[in-house]
């Protein structure tokens, strides 16, 4: 195998398992694939969430115990916008703010979201290239039964509490995949989807037309990482919305969303063996940065297999 | 006397004698009018230093020992820019920052300068009016042996260090006071120009046209405080840009560059009592709040002196 991996990302639980895959000897080249469907404008500031979580989760800034933003975080910027009636239902932490100011600044001054993310991740000196899925401005939008809610709305400010009725991708038809997204799937190794929400994670990346189709075309075996434990997302609505969306919440219903895309999952080893696809079983509950590499490397060893 | 007290000021050293001046009983309904001369852009942040140290001085907020900022303010973000290779040669605090947040978020909605200034004071409960000189762009340019500098270049990175050949305010010209301003002065009971530099920090303010001309047609009496203690500036380039102007450095130098204007000035006691003017004498050195009162006090005193 000559090409790199490439994994496509979410944000928290994504970026937990492509932060596993970064601590493997495989690294070489590695390729993030990330959801900018959750990407707004908060406060004046470009907010790229996903794209974040990979950046921290890869510069070993990631806060291991919150479970979102920088270590070593403080809020004292947010409890001066509390004093002036600002918006809090969004948590801005001192040093993640520096992120965003950034961010605001070079896209303002003409740079793309790749160009970016590029910079930071040099500054940080992490050593693989993270991608936006689209430099274009795609909205996940939650149909509820409270109405639209944009994603930010409905995940963060409402915790998910209204039902979920579907989900669009407002934008994504004039969107085109990012520079290097679609090399980086017709040249790939190994191609991971990582355990992010299927739905409001890896779906958003699958809506840019063109990447969809590179993955279809992609050379490279591709494989899925269950976000289930026992029928159960770890952390995020997954099982929730599955519910919502009238599934059972079974790994097979993982296996028929990918149907088309995926060549083998890897789920958890207490779960039922998947019958229709490729499958390998570990404990897929990233607790530490063992875990995190012990889910990517049976993702890759999976890959090996399919492969031979 | 049934107006209000008005004091024009720049930053630090002026919002001191404006914390003086709230703490006395004459302050009821007390008008600041705010040199923004040194406003700039920064990081994509709309930001006034010198609105910002008078709103700080009487939120009751302003660092006592640093003299800038607020107190109990933390630099989170500005290590975080730093990694990120961003521009660490103007400090912003965490707590700082959310006023400039706030201040760029207002304003790119469509408040002026004044609404934001205003909602701000109300959020921190100052009973006072703050007002900007102009909601027009005005930005101080210093002439100095190494060319032109924006305020805030001169100030801050290069602190003070190249001579001053000459100062302009650029955009002064298409500026229109902001509202308030002139009534305030037309309808004061007394107008005190605080210790402020009177060529960055009260000239910006003068140069508004519709200004000076207020501040000569005022009925109340206009008391200037200077600056200068023994001929030296306690803090800032005043006393350095007079040599470089040519002047002396006295108190009668102060008294020439405000002719016209003021009716008396307030000296440092061990100073000689300019001759050709009203004048009370104090320990104008403002160390702590009885200091800035006493000040305050002895301008309202000499006003009342010559009012009578």
């Amino acid at each position: 195998m000559s090409g790199a991996l490439v994994v496509l990302s979410g944000g928290v639980g994504g970026a937990k398992l492509v932060e596993g895959a970064y601590a493997l000897s495989e690294r070489a080249g590695m390729v993030v694939i990330v959801n900018t469907g959750d990407d707004f404008c908060h406060l004046g500031l470009q907010i790229s969430p996903d794209i974040d979580s990979v950046l921290y989760a890869l510069a070993g800034y990631s806060d291991r115990e919150r479970g979102w933003g920088r270590q070593g975080e403080s809020w004292q910027f947010m409890q001066a916008i509390r004093e002036l009636g600002g918006p809090t239902w969004f948590n801005l932490g001192d040093l993640d703010l520096a992120t965003h100011v950034m961010r605001t600044l070079g896209m303002r001054d003409g740079q793309s979201l790749s160009e970016v993310t590029s910079r930071m991740a040099n500054a940080w000196a992490i050593n693989a290239q993270i991608l936006p899925m689209t430099n274009e401005p795609v909205a996940t939008i939650i149909e509820t039964n409270e109405g639209p809610l944009p994603f930010q709305r409905y995940f963060v400010e409402r915790q998910c509490a209204p039902a979920l009725q579907g989900v669009h991708f407002q934008g994504s038809s004039d969107a085109s995949p990012a520079p290097g997204v679609v090399a980086a799937l017709a040249g790939a190794a190994t191609i991971i989807i990582a355990p992010s929400n299927p739905f409001l994670s890896v779906d958003p990346i699958l809506a840019v037309p063109g990447i969809r189709e590179a993955l279809e075309a992609a050379k490279a075996p591709v494989i899925a990482i269950s976000p289930l434990i026992g029928g159960q997302s770890i952390k995020g609505p997954t099982s929730k919305i599955m519910a919502e969306l009238g599934m059972a919440g079974s790994n097979d219903d993982i296996v028929a969303h990918y149907a088309g895309l995926i060549d083998g999952i890897v789920t958890h080893i207490s779960d039922p063996v998947p019958p229709t696809i490729e499958s390998a079983q570990t404990d897929t509950l990233m607790q530490n940065s063992h875990d995190k590499s012990r889910v990517a490397q049976c993702a890759l060893d999976l890959a090996r297999r399919i492969t031979r």
